[in-house]
């Protein structure tokens, strides 16, 4: 059986040959550590490094390799954001389509910074109304956070609207570009972005415990660092460095997993994230039209597949989307994300909680053929579904 | 020219074949996410991050698997310790051999919790009084920290008997293990230790941006995160789970990199981590006794090999510790680690600061053939050094 692997939103896989091959020839011919000795193998993993910070500003819009801070995950760049400059007495807005890494450090943070704390409803679909936004603004308002995709609808938020107003008020913006760095284009100058974190594991195509976190000029100056440690930069002080990156980066990078991103990023901007965009949007809507089609088949989000990252959630009437997944794995191969993917909110505003949804999430890599075997065997389990709701017990 | 890699330190290099294996068979194979979702990709993702766990406990002489967190790095790990546990107007202990990674949080955070910080004076050779460290003890100490070997010199410290001066006040003990998981043996229980700090790419042979804490039971419940987020458990709070290993690892672990760094501590047991002592001691001592007989060759520390672990610091008299680095890389391949390591303390507790030191740091895989041509380069720096200075200008 072949496997069918539906699961891009929480890991991209396969990724390309070519991000192998860069942390084989690391692993094999590099080793060191960067920016830590002054010997050659040290030079050239630096520059692997910086490499991977190059390809990343090219693909962000932004222009300075030095304002990507590199991190393990998008969850560490959002909590040394969330940690690092709310203030007490703060007012945050986010919407509630956020995903736990941001509702659990922001709750948490909010609480004991005594700061208010407004979740924007979005609609059944996932929408946001900026303008909501706008109206939401205080005297007192630090920071806007919204994420650029829900990771369970995949619907694409108006970034570049909210930025706008954000930047209107004076107010900070922080883009959780988890599910949208690599699959739609960012530009963070032209939406207004002050902080973008993200992962390099999803659609970046990079290894996991790879992430980071750009932010614009001058916001570091304000921004305390979420740790802190050896940076090999100024080696005779007992305090943090000040400056970019090393504040925010202490103690041995992954420079395996980052030189790894490093070529998923040169892979996407060889083939073109426009072309990747249209193709998962073909995916996407082959799956969306088909799956809407089933009789007892309910699809979540925006109807328009234009309107989504490659992130479908649906149900199965009389089903668990627990009991979907397993026998999408048992019978067809089909890996998949059933559950409340880690965003209740997400899920209460869609009205799919406390059980959430089964969510299929496409790559670069799938094909129209798997589509088309996910189809059939979702029509065959609504339908055997259908049909033992309807005999008498 | 053979490049002659000393810097096993910073990083250890080259890895294992067998690390590599692991992460390609990881990458090609399995790819999913663990813990996240239900499919058999992922749970064959959570199989082989657990199985680093296990290694890792039989390793360190722990019971429980889930008392180990997962980091990035052990500058994350002792963040989570030192923002996690320590408390307004404590007392915190510390050697004066620690690194930054140590130092930088703590210097910070005991200034913003008015907390007070005993450094504990080493003597010249990186020595510590294990009573110093009882006297040192108030009705206010909360913990102690103490590397279990310094970057800079290789001291082995006296860990258990540190231990049990912590055990019976009450302190609670945490080892910064960077140096030594791996090198050398160690007990959490035996000796002590609450909290034991480790990196994955150093003696583990794993890949950077691995690493860990063992957290002994109970403990857990006293120490905040430093970070939250999706965890895969409980996705229907906004609130951080409680429970180990969860509370501390949020978003997306390293998985192609614990993979690979429980293929190092696999290979580790299987070589024997007696026997790797064993070798790694006798290139020590053959190269501390090499070098300690060529005028005008300074070796710090300890004149023992059998009270290090495998790092050796070392002066040529009239030549800075970055000349000699550089010129070792450029006349003989030789990859070392000149100036302050990260470790000012340490430094001064040398009498080494403000240049530092060359650091040679040895692994496994290095060879006696290795040592032999470094101490005829040095040699040969040193004569040439010497001349210079005996020249009239």
């Amino acid at each position: 059986m072949e496997t069918i692997y539906f699961d891009n939103a929480a890991t991209s896989w396969p990724k390309p040959d070519a991000v192998l091959a860069a942390m084989e020839n690391y692993f094999r011919f590099v080793g060191a550590s960067p920016g830590r000795s002054g010997h050659r193998l040290s030079i050239e993993a630096g520059r692997g490094v910086f490499e991977t910070r190059n390809a990343l500003v090219s693909l962000f819009g932004a222009k300075d390799p030095l304002r990507i801070v590199f991190t393990k995950n998008a969850t560490e760049a959002l909590n040394i954001v969330i940690f690092g400059l709310i203030q007490p007495g703060d007012h945050v807005i986010v919407s509630s389509m956020e995903h736990n890494s941001v509702m659990r450090p922001l709750r948490a943070a909010t609480a004991a910074l005594e700061a208010d704390l407004t979740v924007i409803p979005c609609n059944p679909f996932g929408h946001l109304d900026p303008e909501d936004v706008r109206r939401a603004i205080r005297k007192n308002t630090r920071i806007v956070f919204l994420t650029h995709a829900s990771n369970v609808t995949g619907t694409i938020m108006p970034v570049a609207e909210v930025g706008r107003i954000c930047r209107e008020h004076d107010v900070l913006f922080c883009v959780d570009a988890a599910q949208s760095a690599g699959a739609v284009p960012i530009d963070v100058e032209a939406m207004n972005i002050d902080l973008l974190a993200f992962t390099g594991h999803k659609s970046l195509l990079g290894p996991q415990g790879t992430g980071g976190l750009y932010a614009r000029k001058g916001i570091d100056a304000r921004m305390r660092p979420l740790m802190m440690g050896g940076t090999g930069s100024r080696s005779e002080h007992e305090l943090q460095p000040e400056f970019m990156p090393d504040k925010y980066e202490s103690g041995t990078l992954n420079t395996i997993g980052l030189i790894g991103m490093g070529a998923g990023v040169r892979e996407i901007c060889s083939i073109g994230i426009e072309k990747i965009r249209q193709r998962e949007l073909e995916l996407t809507a082959a799956f969306m039209e088909g799956a809407s089609g089933i009789s007892g088949v309910t699809v979540y989000g925006d109807p328009d597949p234009n309107g989504r990252v490659p992130v479908v959630s649906f149900n199965i009437d009389g089903m668990r989307a627990s009991d979907v997944g397993l026998q999408l794995d048992d019978a067809n191969g089909i890996m998949c994300r059933p559950g409340l993917h880690c965003a209740p909110s997400a899920h209460r505003t869609l009205g799919t909680a406390p059980h959430g949804t089964v969510r299929f999430s496409f790559g670069y890599f799938n094909t129209r053929e798997q589509i088309d075997t996910a189809l059939n065997a979702i029509e065959a389990l609504s339908f055997s579904s259908r049909r033992k709701s309807s005999c008498p017990a």
